[in-house]
């Protein structure tokens, strides 16, 4: 059960880092979507490698192909099945990180739970590579989303110390956002290149913070309590791996601030309700109140770093140091904005198949 | 399915502020565990409210009464039931709030969704009251790991701008949290009383960050991707009214750091494998590794202020101003404290029962 | 995770046979719908018992105390909490069944399961009294889909040997049923009583078969594979105590049948897809066609039965014989007849609420 | 959500008659069992067409291809995708059974639910081809319940009218069923043989009943009210198209029984609890009693026959007659028994899995 998601539509991920494919299975999609598979395979080279110096050298062509569900470029009401079959496989010699866990990855944890049988190549099921068939359902999503008036973009607001400039919360002009290195200020995306070249120098690297946000939701999406917004798309967003903390509007700043400054004022603009702030990431008792759905993700460093680390032998039971080899990012955090959007996608075209309709008082 | 948690266990909670009675329902657990009906008493009066100026003074009994689950104080194996009867409703009146909606509140968005049926008084479904079930569902986990030597407990971390001293990610000594007042610095406990004290002097409010540790937790709970810890105890903490962000670990602070410094090394102690640091949260990949479980929770400060706001008025669609009235906390971090404890032991002990034994490579 | 159901709505049921009381949770009911207590009243009567010679003289009130989720007779959207507090408890001493099984009853396998702490008084959570709080639910239900010009009938097709004139599968006149005792044809009705009379007069009973009708059901329902209508009926109907079998249309007796004559032909009448024949039951591939739904339950006679029974003592592991006293049912079959088309009411609500709306080609 | 079974372990089915490929992932199987890939193909060609003068002349070769979840012959823990690529694909025209529907297939309403999209080559999602992947999961559950003890088998118990003779329910001897043709008695395999001959003659079809038995399961399998062993297997069984109708034990004959003929009486052989009859198919109150598992499948006559047919343009909405060529099985019990098989195999071990351990009352 780890690796479905999903109330109204069911997404079930598969694969592991040097298996032979990786993909998905999205089953609950209504029939006579359309599917433009260009623009889907133009979404997943966003997150694809090889495209700077930020980003680990391997290519990966991550050519999807469907097995289900699409007929003439419709949905056709069946689940939908992608593979991304994999090339590049099985090359290396893992077996020594199942002795010797690399801090900061799951070597360790999987080694507890799967007592030996887990595939350790690459990382496994846990590698970020699983994120491409998340990349499929939620490129899927954001199109259908799209035609909803839905739009979903994802800034990098921080790596390291480096901070661009936030978008508006309550007007947030997603195209400022820059579609090579996504950031609106080009200056800190330089700075932040910058400091990522500098992280790999060092055999180092480098984590940060995503902001994505969500225009044209309608209000009312949402349940109270456990089918809260911020409850569905945390749920997901964990799901990508280097996550560690989840905030929606102000998030961990709102705890600082006091509620005459918090509360959000409401007011009538062209006969719609709207807020003069957005500090509640345009959610109220888990349900969305019509203005742009904001939340930041945090992304921990790229635990694969070439700097000499101190582990253990599982076998002796003794203290050894270790020294990670192989391509990798030393910031993942450019490569995980599209992720971060696909999660929002997928979640919030899941909660637009849950709502459901209620009668008005008249 | 707004109000329904859990894989292997399934909790159901019910009611609205002002209504007959809240309550819970708690299927899937085993039969044969102990419940201590006091000490769970114990445990829900550290969510009452009413016991300093820091409250509300609005007196709840919360006395809790069993319909099934239980027989002669051992769970039974039919599903847990239990209600908590209203003493104090629906004395004023809330038809108000379904026209002029209180900003930062859900009077808005619940109209937008129950179109004008919901249930506004006190909030309804929304209110904080429907901690209290949650409490009943948590006290009794709390019970259970207990019983296996799982320890929980969380502290105060901030409240405003005024915070308390942080205990050690690796050895939390929860014995150190004041258990009156939740922190561990008594001084800083003062302050934090006194910022409140001057919030609610102004009509205004506070929020807050609580941190929660779990002790004894096995590793190797928790799946890769969606049913990893992290997903889990994030799509319930969201559960709690006012909380805006979840954090693991370092969390956010973890995106500023280098992977040199972020990942946690191991090291061998008396024959088990532990780490040096816990910047992690006791979680890799999803799964728990053996070291205290560490999260930290943001409150956003109580929507509930005396002082003017700015709203309107949904049959006129003009703007309106509003002052609400009524018994309300200045600061909720306090009371919401056991509840995050709930919350957390209601996810690990799901956690645990959802735990597939596998084999062990020889 | 026993006795939770549903996909849209979460229907939870709790409570034992002699317990403090009985009741249910329904979850992801919409705001706005009109409940009329009163009538759910009368629907609840239809299976209490002690309403003439075939039931068990045990009286039963079962006045439902809603305690949640309901607002001036209007559905508020938050959670439908009821409950039945039972007056009539644990009176008596069933401590013996845990040590020696009645033959038929869940006595033997609830002490595997739960290992000596099920609540053995009355059947415990095993009970048919728990069909009470499914009927509170599958009432409520009745009367939303009828809202919808839904209706929802069940005939008593057989008892023993004795069989009623079925009504026609493609326009059941479902007004011909008896209110008070469910069959058709009077005199089959007559045979049935004399039949029960005659068993109970042996210290023996008597099962049967319910059949059951819904129409005025859109055309669309379920889904292909798991999600069909006759998954998700059975998988409810599988859920009140006695029944063995569950059948769609001529269900076994369609295994006899040629294609040719099994085949429901098309036709076209007022503009409108109809069968000439509904051997179907309603259902092609798992989707409702528009005609009414059919389908029949098996019913296994009364368990409990005075005559003497070989039996077992678990403490001994010794052969022991068993007489069981108490009142008991001598046939379930009549009161079982509102209980299914409670069921079907709740799993055809559940699939209503679940149909995605799809778009049309042009 | 159609497409989607499983409580602790989520079994996903994707495919369309004549789309690129079927296939299945299964989430949530522990790490470290064994995988015989060689055995799997022997099973999945005892559904596979083309045997013998009763099936179409189709050719598949159904060669399975795993992409995920299994290293070096043992499950790693992570989700099982396997795939099976179509090579005899999309051949001829379906658009003509999307205007005049064909009499008991699903062609109307799938153009009812799906507006035109669906995929009508072959039935699409809907054919019977899907009961592969089904066949894929369950021929793996297969083996690693045979590692616990667990045997399953099914025998055609009736074709038409000709009935095979029924195996003991308390000692099935399985091995008695020829593997061939699965039956018990060959005089009567050959007498179905000829019947389905006969149908074949004429343009016809025939339907069956299919029984299916499982040996070694533990007693305690299983849970109260909705998450019975019944609910369980009929949910999954109702899965495979045709299937009609589901019962356990003597089923709709014990409608017909006295309950003093009805009960099983219990003993005690070589220290262990059994019992003497076993009309309740080895479950009591949906939970295992240690007896054998039996339960019967209703399978309808194929609905693609030669002969012509009463259908209607849903262009034209008038009546309009149809002749269905292609290739078809005239009776689909022989290859439906694997797949029966499977689907047991496949709940069984959702429920072991799903077995929460209690504590025993000393």
């Amino acid at each position: 059960m780890s690796s479905t998601y999903g109330k109204s539509l069911k997404l079930s991920i598969f694969g592991q880092s040097h298996g032979a494919g990786i993909g998905m299975v999205l089953d609950g999609i209504p029939a006579g979507l359309k599917v433009d598979e260009e623009n889907l395979q133009e979404f997943l080279s966003r997150r694809a490698p090889g495209q700077g110096g930020h980003t680990t050298s391997r290519k990966e062509a991550d050519k999807v192909e469907f097995l289900s569900g699409i007929v003439d470029g419709f949905t056709c009401g069946a689940p939908i099945a992608a593979v991304i079959h994999n090339s590049n496989t099985r090359s290396e010699d893992y077996s020594n990180l199942m002795d010797c866990p690399r801090p900061g990855h799951a070597d360790y944890t999987a080694q507890v739970k799967y007592g030996g049988f887990q595939d350790a190549a690459g990382g496994g099921h846990f590698s970020g590579r699983l994120t491409a068939p998340l990349c499929i359902a939620g490129g899927l999503c954001l199109q259908w989303l799209s035609d909803s008036g839905i739009r979903i973009g994802a800034q990098i607001l921080q790596i390291g110390s480096i901070k661009d400039e936030e978008l508006n919360a309550c007007h947030p002009e997603l195209d400022r956002i820059d579609s090579a290195f996504p950031v609106v200020n080009s200056d800190a995306g330089e700075k932040m290149l910058d400091a990522i070249a500098q992280a790999k120098a060092h055999g180092d690297s480098l984590g940060g913070i995503i902001q994505c946000y969500a225009t044209g939701i309608p209000a009312g999406l949402g349940e109270p309590m456990f089918g809260g917004v911020e409850n569905r798309i945390s749920e997901i967003v964990y799901g990508i791996p280097a996550v560690k903390g989840v905030q929606f509007g102000t998030g961990f700043a709102a705890a600082l601030a006091a509620g005459s400054e918090n509360n959000d004022s409401f007011y009538i603009e062209n006969g719609k309700v709207k807020t003069l702030t957005n500090h509640c990431g345009g959610i109220l008792g888990g349900i969305t109140n019509g203005m742009p759905l904001v939340f930041s993700v945090a992304i921990k460093p790229t635990p694969s770093i070439t700097c000499e680390q101190q582990s253990i032998s599982l076998s002796t039971m003794q203290s050894a140091s270790l020294i990670v080899n192989g391509r990798h990012d030393p910031c993942i955090v450019p490569r995980a904005v599209p992720v971060v959007e696909a999660a929002a996608a997928i979640a919030i075209y899941d909660l637009i198949l849950s709502n459901t309709q209620t009668n008005k008082r008249k």
